[in-house]
């Protein structure tokens, strides 16, 4: 059922690689009123805003690089020291993850950091992916997706990290890891937290014909937890949190680690060569054809 | 949905860690009619009542320590040596377990046996605690639990230990590892024997937020597999047990320890390393404190 | 409620082993019009029909060893030879596997290659079973076992090996590794291929009790994915077939290889130990006596 209303959905190749929009004119001084990312260059603004209610412990983080919150190197190198941050304040013990841009939670990896780019600058941009999935999936905060738009590939990732995920009942939305539509292979890890998600059957499935579910199917096969009313998923992550944050941290905590501890520590004991085995493959002459191509074909469909 | 629900029925931390009542005054002198326990203070009934049917080779298991069948380490050593007996006699072939207390199948581990003890009485407790796990998870027996009460922490983990759940269709009960409630944390063998039940998302939601689930619910997850009426669930175990038992013996044997192997061994060749981390935990100040806050709780609850 | 489902429909101890019928009367001539298997003593028919179609890339796969398609020793190896020329053949994208008997997949091991014969014979038989399971579970191509009858242990084997399973809507029908209904034990790869299909707690109990379930509880379990008509069981197949290969063949074969490896190479490198441990098991006198009984069994149910 699930698996033909998915392929029934399959509008095209959205997904994994997201172009970054070249000229993005929208530029908004949305400045966090807490904390102000540190290593970004300031003549753009930043691509991560963070609400931090220190009445409730909870912060919430807007993700809002548009157009589409495609995962660039400077995108997860902002998360990355977001999360980090709220990490060490001890007065921060969950966090809500959500876009600020319309229709999207994020389109996963940017495919300009891949696309005719030296060995390095790929190995560096896979790092931060790593970093992106090693500090979420570990993180020892209470970890909510509010998932107001699609999330395909890394998007699906981020959302998968969380300890819950609560998306928009939006049947034009979708989530899923949808790289084999685009020629890629997910990476073990993308797997392995898939699975620890809606168990193996399912990932194999999802994984080999990398499937988009719907939010309706999503939430059948447990790859979201909740769906609401697109104007209420935040609110409802909020109050959701709140129930998480009645359990004593530290055995909540230790719990999460025990339970991810192994997944975990798979990536951090291979983390070198799986950015080896990474930028093999992408600066491949067939792989990076395959990317140009599509490239090409979202340009075309844009104009 | 399954997440809203059991928060919704959220009644208290109830659960993990029971108080032995001090005073039993209804003493009663249930004795096993054809196993007595031998290592018992004859001062006090016994624990446990067997009645084993020998044209049907299924032995049934009345919990019987008032109020709540807690997890004392004399309760633990009477059911122990039991099982061990049923274990033995080759005419045994299917044991159900059950309760005889009223609304309550095993309130789980008996908190005075960790609180304000020497680290060798924790730990000659913790011991008993592995020990009723191991015996019943790697019974050769086909083993039945009949849950006709409620079910948190250590009576959860009894229960899973069986082949097959029945429980009581009465949504005043519940069932589930709660540890995370009360500021402790499931061991990992806890966890194992949920991931083997309910699989691995379900479980760490589960755990992380030390979810007590309603029978209805505890359905629908799989942490059972079967609702009955109240008084009809030891009848309902015994019938389906006959089932169990018109698969050869040796053949289900195999079958059952191939599956549970690899669990077992975990804690086989952990156990002293667990122990000590248990009573490494146990005994520290922060811990003995909220177990002694708790206590307090429960008397000002009674009074 | 599937339990109860399964066991209620329990019509015997039809499974695991069948019986190859001594004197097949119903010899038919269908070669394939593509590939004629090599080895194979030519006074027989095949037992095997592959039909290609070269403008699709699917080859569908008829068995057709009357009465049961039982997996024998000259089956396997027909059907090994088959599925290797197919999957060195860069044309063939995708395999279909089904029945040509009527009312049946298949009926699994044949019976009288384990019963009276030598330790030799045992182990060649058993290592054409384990090179079965090796090339379908290992498989390049999309595999999708279009199950047109009851598939009970050897043959439920083959079609968990697909990547999908279409089972016909026919209540008659049923499914399942039944192997401890006849005090055999499913051995580690198969219980492995199990629990990667319908998870562990699943596994764990339709293999002590050796379910075999109708259409629809298989359904529900996940251990088919979809319910067709009889008739269309095929063609539906072949339809389903066209959106797998819609996906780049490289990255779903990484996927689908990533996703299998430690399940395959658990077998690999026990291989020889495992055919150890079936011949010592099967040639043991209480097992070829209990193997004796149930030839009887079906010989006088047959007359």
């Amino acid at each position: 059922m699930a698996l033909r209303a998915a392929l029934r959905s399959r509008s095209g190749l959205t997904g994994l690689l997201s172009q970054r929009s070249s000229c993005s004119s929208d530029i908004r001084m949305c400045v966090s009123p807490l904390l102000v990312p540190q290593q970004r260059n300031y003549s753009t603004p930043p691509k991560i805003r963070v609400e931090f209610d220190q009445s409730t412990g909870v912060a919430v983080m807007h993700m809002q690089s548009p157009p589409v919150n495609s995962l660039s190197l400077d995108f997860l190198t902002e998360l990355c020291i977001s999360v980090e941050k709220l990490e060490m304040d001890k007065s921060c013990r969950g966090l809500v993850i959500t876009s600020a841009q319309p229709k999207v939670f994020s389109a996963g990896l940017d495919i300009t950091e891949m696309y005719g780019k030296s060995p390095e600058h790929c190995g560096a941009f896979w790092r931060s992916v790593q970093e992106m999935w090693l500090k979420l999936y570990g993180s020892n905060m209470v970890t909510i997706a509010a998932i107001n738009g699609s999330s395909p590939a890394g998007g699906c990732l981020m959302a998968m990290t969380c300890d819950y995920r609560i998306m928009a009942d939006n049947p034009r939305y979708n989530i899923g890891l949808n790289e084999t539509q685009l020629g890629i292979v997910a990476p073990f890890w993308f797997m392995d937290t898939m699975k620890n998600t809606v168990g193996q059957r399912t990932t194999e499935m999802a994984l080999q014909l990398g499937l988009l579910y719907k939010p309706a199917d999503a939430l059948k096969i447990g790859l979201v937890d909740q769906l609401e009313p697109e104007d209420q998923v935040i609110a409802v992550a909020t109050q959701t949190i709140s129930r998480w944050l009645a359990i004593p941290d530290h055995a909540r905590q230790i719990t999460k680690s025990m339970m991810r501890k192994k997944t975990i520590d798979k990536l951090t004991s291979n983390r070198e060569s799986d950015i080896q085995y990474f930028v093999n493959f992408i600066t491949k002459d067939s792989i990076q054809k395959s990317l140009g191509g599509y490239m090409e074909m979202l340009k075309k469909r844009r104009a």
